[in-house]
């Protein structure tokens, strides 16, 4: 059985870069028991002074499109290139099914045995906000730990995407050519807070419909983006062949060069705010009988803003 | 003094096609008073089997766009066409301001002096869901009354439009030629929910910026409207010439022969969560000390998620 750490024992683990301290500090903040949270406070508060230099990047894409071969072969380029990197996964489907399709850390063979890089699979957790907030706090600890770079990995089905994206610095969306991507709803909401477009697998047979993916998503980009200051570039790249990725790391380097840290902090807030607005729209799926109260107002029996009231009082009654 | 009118001569008043009577109905829904709430609610219970036949459009545009001489012109077409019609104005800033920049009759004088053409301004009232409310059953009152048109013109600055849409039918997006129009937040949202577009003033000089803005929109269109079933046209129009008045019609026509009215439901229901979390988000702008709670996160002081529960918790404490 491992002995239980004290605080000053993740604080110096951390400091001295032990991966193992550092995976165990995850472990605690992820914990939901009183008293693991409680030292989980007091170490994310100890550790804050240290955080701030890491670049923090979420990377989304659906499942198939190549995420795990392009972090693991682009990853391994930046450590060739003297950075240091931790990949954090956020897998919302391990909450549906308690199995995963992503987090395994065989999935980057040579990437996980190197030294500079760290991978971590998804927390966890029981809502989105939770996890959302877990892998919040595990950054926190890889940026003060001292990664040059922080990917955090999402399958790009769902609403963890955006609340994703207000977490990061630079939010990178991987697509493939032909995948038969429609552009509705959620989908266009995720390529909407991109920062940086990449169309995977452009090589072989696929190079052309590369090509006619990425003038597509540039269509696109210009009307979702339109009059954003920063120009989202659609890029294209072969994980497998390792080709296009000098490209992806200038446009990397670019957004870093102008992205402005105080942004942080609004987005920080912003996010909150949607916790807090997620937390009531999760109450209000509660309601047992709502399509009734739908259909008295409907039928003319309720009255429509009296209706609204009580479901309200209802709502903020749930525990 | 007008005497007061009973539950029967509202009911009697409306199935005689009285439009003194109608305007004095709308009146009363619109009243904050609680009897007159009673009433009201009688009122709309027994009218609601009259209702279901009118086609029921939401019509936007910013100011100057000319949704005036739009209306009173396509409208005085339909009246030559043997259909009646309602308009009931929503406007925003006449909450603001006290002022407002719709609803006034002087607007359509030619349209509001014929006896098939009925001219409503916007309510007063506190909130955005209150009006739309408020709206709702006005246009019920309408639909009872037998008009074959109801428009509900929105100045599509803010969120009614996207309110209103999910009330109506059918929603038709006004614009002009070189106006500038960034496709910024809202205003993408709003051509989302478009299931038409008009180019207006498409006449004398503007004529060929009208065909470029078309194009555009068209353009536009294609992603944000990507797989929907409707095909949302754009066509260009000159209100004052009274061109393009034709395609118009035809586009109303060909959706309303495809438009499935058990829509009507599921809209509603959805339009009900919107003002739940409209009522909560409200509720939420009150937290006087945001963002010093914010920042205690930040700094490591409080835990998160505890401190989220804690914001939630004072946001349902308020009246």
């Amino acid at each position: 059985m491992k002995k239980n750490l004290s605080l000053a024992d993740y604080i110096s683990g951390i400091k001295n870069k032990d991966l193992s301290i550092l995976a165990r500090a995850i472990t605690l903040v992820e914990s939901m028991n009183v008293q693991h949270r409680q030292l989980a406070n007091e170490l994310i508060k100890n550790i804050l002074p240290l955080t701030g230099k890491a670049r923090r990047v979420g990377i989304s894409g659906t499942p198939g499109v190549g995420k795990s071969t392009f972090l693991e072969n682009f990853g391994l380029d930046l450590i060739n290139q003297n950075n240091s990197l931790a990949i954090l996964a956020i897998d919302p489907t391990s909450q549906l099914t308690g199995g995963s399709i992503l987090g395994d850390k065989t999935r980057m063979a040579k990437l996980s045995a190197h030294r500079n890089a760290f991978i971590r699979p998804s927390p966890n957790g029981k809502t989105l906000g939770g996890v959302a907030a877990k892998t919040r706090e595990a950054m926190l600890l890889c940026d003060a730990f001292g990664f040059d770079y922080i990917f955090i990995e999402t399958v790009g089905v769902g609403q963890s995407e955006i609340s994703v994206s207000k977490v990061v610095d630079m939010f990178i969306l991987l697509m493939q050519p032909g995948g038969g991507d429609e552009l509705q709803g959620i989908k266009r909401g995720i390529l909407e807070v991109s920062d940086l477009v990449i169309i995977n697998k452009a090589d072989g047979e696929h190079a052309s419909l590369a090509k006619i993916a990425q003038h597509d998503y540039k269509k696109s980009l210009e009307v979702l983006q339109e009059n954003r200051q920063w120009q989202t570039k659609v890029l294209r790249c072969s994980s497998l062949k390792k080709e296009g990725f000098k490209d992806i790391k200038k446009s990397i380097d670019t957004y870093f060069d102008q992205y402005d840290k105080s942004k942080r902090q609004a987005q920080f807030k912003s996010w909150i705010e949607d916790l807090l607005v997620e937390k009531f729209s999760y109450q209000l799926a509660k309601v047992s009988n709502f399509d009734e109260k739908v259909n008295a107002i409907l039928a003319g029996k309720n009255d429509l803003l009296t209706s609204v009231d009580d479901i309200y009082k209802e709502v903020i009654s749930y525990d």
